[in-house]
């Protein structure tokens, strides 16, 4: 049974929607939403998330990779800090919440700790990241790259869609690439991260639950699919005789669908083609992809091996031949115990069930943010299917107050994991 | 038991076979074949067949459409003609038979009856078609159309890959478009049309058997589908939500291949293409062709509202829409019972076997003559899988010297059936 918020919690989640509604309005299209990196939104919103920032009793800065930062010491100035945050920047046409509630949930919960800072084993820190959906410059995620030390220097020459390079914009917008070290944080200087996000997705709104604990970010593998046979006229070619690409990569398609039903793991092919695609010629070749996602990379792998199987499978028997190129490969991120618990416990505390556990379909910075430090996550319901990247996407005010209640609760509760095992100082 | 060949037929066939080559090197390209209408290729093509026909002692013509004609009177001049022919256009990178070698067979059977074409009770005519294949103008069969009077006039305004009208290009060839109507022949003036053609296809190789009768000539509808569903993120879907276009395409493309398998028809899809087509987008749209042939237009008919059914099935199940816009139809042409009888006579004679009976699963001129008289088909076997549209396109001297012979049975067997009903003269 979820206990209604208190007036002060829905005060704060008013105060957070209204937020996410001004940060909406900061845009590079005067139609849609659409905020990217180094532009001149996204100066913008770093100062207006900065001065709230202020006046939730943060210190602020914005670190050497264009991060907006804000920190409360704990009684002893300079412990390792508990990172709390999620991005400020958008897809085109963007939502209002796909990043932006993450921050400013951190933000209420900072101010909440602002007077009481000293109550922690630790100092908490509010990140709100630029450049974790790659609209701009492709490579998505540099902000937490910037912060994990993991930037790659190659990155510099990536070109937007008007030829200007990431250095080349970093420099315009007052930053110094030689210094992006500089965001880098060491391990020992943290104790984890930990970020609400929209669920992107609609399992809580099914299950008629606000909340959930994640644990695991899924990683992806993406391939470039070719089938080839033999094209030849479609009424001069039994089909004893044919070897039609097109029939073998629609039988693979509608495998990968079962497959990936049957074993809980996410399969797409998003992109398929035949040709030579004259309509009375036998398709000689297709080319096509796969994405492929699931919460733990031996889930994903096993089940790409089933798909390679099968197409093979299809292949022999069709007389065809198999070719499949990765293009995109990165490990699933599993959320640390120790913070997966203690972001339950904060739940469970507010909403007085034992939350469900998702694991996260969609990237996130967190993925990046593991390099250093431990990382958990907690998902916030959202309406109409779980839509998202689109301004469709809606979040219920009460389940932000629930949020923002679990997320102070969690927050106690790694204080309490670290006060219990003070190794956790630092120890990543 | 196939006869061999006598001496006589087998020096007739090398002729063929060597005439097949002359005309295989009169081509628009350098270094492939390629004859289309009203070409300078066209008007030497013309030329050199009716050179071949003088010398085989038939008087010549151009008719008002571009069609090369050769004709060889009875006892009585002016009698209705039983045509014989083919054509002499090519595809792109041809192959040297398909139409020629059924020009020039018809002009060795003309040659034949050249000093006895008293004997037989109707005249006999040689056509050597234009434009069968429509590969400069799109719209095929323009000379067949001008030998049967149902030339539309809107075609004039056709135009090739370079901006050249059909008026134009008929008009610098040297015809006059306001003459075309001469070309047209009365039903009356004729007895049949009788055409060898080279099989395009595998069943007489694999039968190991040299000549086949053409049971009809396959109609074929071809459609463009659409299905539609809808787009969105392949990690924030689940499975139950999804409305994946592709998926449900895919399907069908894998009924239709086992639909036609188990009844006979041919389909094809050769056409495919998801939309939008992001590697990690799940399609909202697919647009796709369906080709459909089959002896008879009724179980052609049949297996479309077969595959219909399906499609909408598969979008009931999905949550898809389904549309069909039929954009080309060509109903069968059955080859007249009585000219089926006299080839397969003819067949028998040389052959010693009950001839096998094909549908042709491609288009000839016949279906266009049928608007005028009667028509009827034979098959000659050809090799390599039945490989055609293509220079490795290949037919065997000895089959030939078959054709050839069991083509001439084919006449007088026509003849003794306009003798014993002579209401067959220009009856159509």
């Amino acid at each position: 049974m979820t206990r209604a918020p208190g007036p002060g919690s829905l005060a704060a989640a008013e105060r957070v929607m209204e937020r996410c509604d001004r940060l909406g309005a900061i845009s590079g299209s005067p139609d849609l939403l659409e905020r990217v990196h180094l532009s001149a939104e996204h100066r913008r919103a770093n100062d207006l998330v900065a001065s709230w920032m202020t006046e939730a009793g943060l210190s602020t800065w914005q670190d050497a990779g264009g991060n907006q930062c804000g920190r409360i010491e704990s009684s002893e100035p300079g412990l390792p800090a508990l990172l709390l945050g999620s991005h400020l920047d958008t897809v085109r046409d963007a939502g209002r919440y796909d990043g932006m509630l993450g921050v400013l949930l951190a933000v209420e919960v900072a101010a909440r700790f602002a007077g009481r800072g000293a109550e922690l084993p630790f100092a908490l820190e509010v990140v709100g990241f630029t450049d974790e959906e790659g609209t701009r410059f492709g490579n998505a995620l540099l902000g937490s790259h910037a912060l994990a030390g993991t930037f790659d220097p190659d990155w510099w020459d990536l070109a937007d869609r008007d030829g200007v390079t990431l250095r080349e914009a970093f420099t315009r917008f007052g930053l110094d690439p030689a210094r992006i070290g500089h965001a880098a944080r060491r391990p020992e200087s943290l104790v984890g991260y930990l970020e609400t996000h929209i669920e992107q997705g609609p399992h809580l709104e099914d299950a008629d639950r606000p909340l959930a604990v994640v644990t695991s970010i899924a990683g992806a593998r993406r391939f470039e699919l070719t089938m080839t046979g033999v094209a030849g006229h479609a009424g001069g070619t039994p089909y004893d005789r044919r070897h039609d690409a097109l029939v073998g990569a629609s039988e693979l398609v509608v495998e990968v669908e079962a497959l990936a039903r049957a074993s809980g793991v996410i399969g797409t092919v998003g992109r398929l083609q035949a040709f030579p695609g004259g309509i009375n010629v036998i398709p000689g070749r297709v080319e096509f992809s796969l994405d492929l996602r699931a919460a733990t990379d031996h889930e994903r792998d096993r089940a790409l091996a089933e798909i390679t199987g099968r197409a093979h499978g299809i292949c022999e028997r069709r007389g065809l031949r198999f070719e499949s190129r990765e293009i995109y490969r990165a490990d699933a991120t599993p959320c640390a115990p120790w913070l997966q618990d203690a972001i339950a416990s904060g739940i469970r505390q507010i909403v007085d069930e034992e939350p469900p556990a998702l694991w996260s379909r969609a990237g996130h910075d967190g993925m990046t943010v593991s390099a250093v430090t431990d990382v958990a996550m907690m998902f916030v319901r959202c309406g109409r299917g779980g839509i998202s990247h689109h301004p469709d996407e809606i979040v219920d005010v009460h389940d932000v107050a629930l949020a923002l209640d679990a997320f102070e609760a969690a927050t106690v509760e790694v204080a309490e994991r670290v006060r219990a095992e003070p190794g956790r100082l630092g120890a990543a």
